[in-house]
């Protein structure tokens, strides 16, 4: 088949065309009221994507983890202790961040492929009632769950912690309303559901996290928020910021916008929905109890070499798709329906799916794969918990 | 429904990502060892995409009409007549082309939707015995009809005409084999298996058609194929050519000789079955008797606002089919699958007709076209006679 590439990864996702113009047209230097400009405009859009007034959002050039590192540095002393909640790899780093510092954690375990029970967040915090930070994670991309950070924020609201959160794949997917929930802090990254490459990390903070962060004792330098604030008052960035990136990010945000946010997060439920259907249509099961909307994480049925299948639709026909992580390696695939993305994408990866499966040899039913992704996109389903629609905020 | 356009047009056609990126290159100047390079690199390119090692191919900047005209004003003198094959809206402008530089034309009639008999072309020859040239047209876009070049060519070879073909939609996606054929000239446009943007024409000449373009006396300047010879043999072009498209044209044609040429006109073989399979899934009929792999032509079901369907189509989906010209209006449409197009793409259009029609209120079994597709497409299906595997010229 001719191959043409397309990334069902949960990022980097697939660039739209707008956006790679965009980071192609002519270099311009940052210290300029042509790049303020962009930063000034970006302040709001940025907000909005993270659903706050009150707080501002600071965009590093790094990955994802870098803000994650930047949240460590900025929030704690040497002395505090934080409660990270598990449940997958990625929940996992917050720890190993912690540790890093030199900062001592508690933990709520949660088996993968399962969603963290709130009662078991405020279990954690009557045991330790020292905690200053609670760390969670909305979409564990690890194994395709969505933790309920509504719920539990409203658990760390009780106690004197802060609720930091790692969205870095629930934004622009999931509704995450930091001021109506009462989330402190949060980031993401932007190759995701901002539909940009890699190379950018943004940190919302609410005022709420703004005595820690004057506390705080970590050693921090490029992650140090204080300087991200004084220079983002004046339109600025610290360092040289990723020029090119933070253009893109500006087209990326105007194409949320213009789709408008409560749409966005509701493709991203019919996509998920289409998809989980197709693959039980297809006898496979999920892996995730509480399936997330930016990847449908698939048990490998029974004799399937997972990393053969992969690499065959990777070289055979231009489809990626992402393996399980360390443990899950060889028993999990996962589909990642994120971004710059549609019904008739859903429709390939289905397509992609039924195809890999046959040709492994695995007994599927062929076509009912994509018959049933097409009746659920078709009809225009979405499951019955992404129906209450939240309201972004006005811009 | 997040829009990503695709083009299922006979015309343009989708742009491989590698294409538009040479396209974009710095400009350089043509009258330069570095653009001759190109020319020179191109000139056994294009005579394998026509086949034929007697010939050389000469690039216009016009589109596909103006190779046409040239075709006209190099074969014919004021007092030939020259032989149309009719049969669709392609095939009528040879009829203008002729009419507009004074040269009679008789014609053999071919109703919509139908291929011409070759025995209607030997009889036509037999009745005029004064034709100078025949004027046949490979793929009939306006009809979806593939004529029998081949059985065509053999009935021409028994007379003293020359045989010029319209393989604009032809070229890159059926065998035309201009040297084992017998075809004298035969023209493309760059916007469709040749998979770059519109802007060049190709005209393929052999040796056997130099006697008439030297005897011609038709007025050509900017057409005149003695020019296009003699600059050739440098490297060269009479006037300014459109460098970028060259340029792309390189890239594109790079990208055939790498999948292989046979390997490209199966795969449109293969794409065309499963959409015409797919559609009749639907209960919908052909419109061609001889369908050509470029487009499949559908008749519009009874009640279907052809219009509104394809405009829905297209601005809430981004899926662009084309409707049919003139006469056809309204009672057909057109869903092109030529050039940079694979199995997942012939999905979504089979996905877009099933939903437009469900959105329309046609009846229709909403999944039943994808699966049926899918299972076409997944068995590697094709149809008979595109088994026949022509072996294309070494390079």
């Amino acid at each position: 088949m001719l191959k043409k590439p397309i990334l069902f990864t949960p990022g980097p996702t697939p660039i739209p065309p707008e956006v790679s113009l965009a980071e192609a047209t002519p270099m311009i230097h940052h210290r300029t009221p042509e790049f303020s400009r962009i930063i000034y405009e970006l302040k709001d859009d940025l907000k909005h994507l993270f659903q706050t007034q009150e707080g501002e959002v600071y965009t590093f050039s790094s990955s994802g983890t870098g803000a994650m590192e930047a949240c460590v540095a900025n929030l704690l002393t040497k002395k505090d202790k934080a409660l990270v909640i598990l449940g997958g790899k990625f929940a996992e780093r917050w720890v190993e961040l912690c540790e890093a510092y030199g900062v001592k954690t508690a933990t709520v375990d949660v088996k993968y492929g399962e969603a963290v029970e709130p009662a078991a967040v405020e279990e954690a915090l009557k045991k330790n009632k020292d905690i200053k930070v609670v760390f969670a994670t909305q979409c564990e991309t690890s194994t395709g769950v969505l933790h309920d950070i509504e719920s539990i924020a409203k658990v760390v609201k009780k106690y004197s912690a802060l609720l930091v959160v790692d969205a870095i794949t629930g934004v622009g997917v999931h509704p995450l309303l930091m001021d109506a929930w009462g989330v402190d802090v949060a980031v993401t990254g932007s190759q995701k559901g901002c539909m940009i490459p890699p190379g950018l990390a943004l940190l919302a903070v609410r005022p709420t996290a703004w005595e820690a962060i004057e506390k705080a004792d970590l050693p921090r330098y490029y992650w140090d928020l204080r300087k991200m604030r004084d220079t983002l008052k004046k339109d600025t960035t610290p360092f040289t910021p990723a020029i090119s990136l933070v253009r893109a990010l500006k087209v990326a945000v105007d194409m949320i916008k213009k789709e408008g946010l409560e749409n966005v997060w509701q493709r991203h439920a019919h996509m998920a929905h289409a998809t989980r259907e197709a693959v039980k249509a297809l006898g496979l099961e999920l892996y995730a109890q509480r399936p997330c909307n930016i990847l449908t994480a698939v048990k490998a049925p029974k004799g399937l070499d997972v990393e053969a299948f992969l690499k065959r639709l990777k070289n055979e026909y231009g489809i990626w798709f992402a393996e399980g992580q360390e443990e899950m390696k060889g028993k999990i695939f996962r589909i990642a329906h994120v971004g710059y993305m549609n019904d008739f994408d859903i429709l390939t990866a289905v397509s992609a799916v039924e195809r890999g499966l046959y040709e492994a040899g695995y007994p599927v039913e062929i076509g009912k794969g994509v018959a049933t992704a097409q009746k659920c996109l078709l009809k225009g389903e979405i499951p019955k918990e992404a129906k209450k629609k939240p309201v972004p905020a006005p811009l």
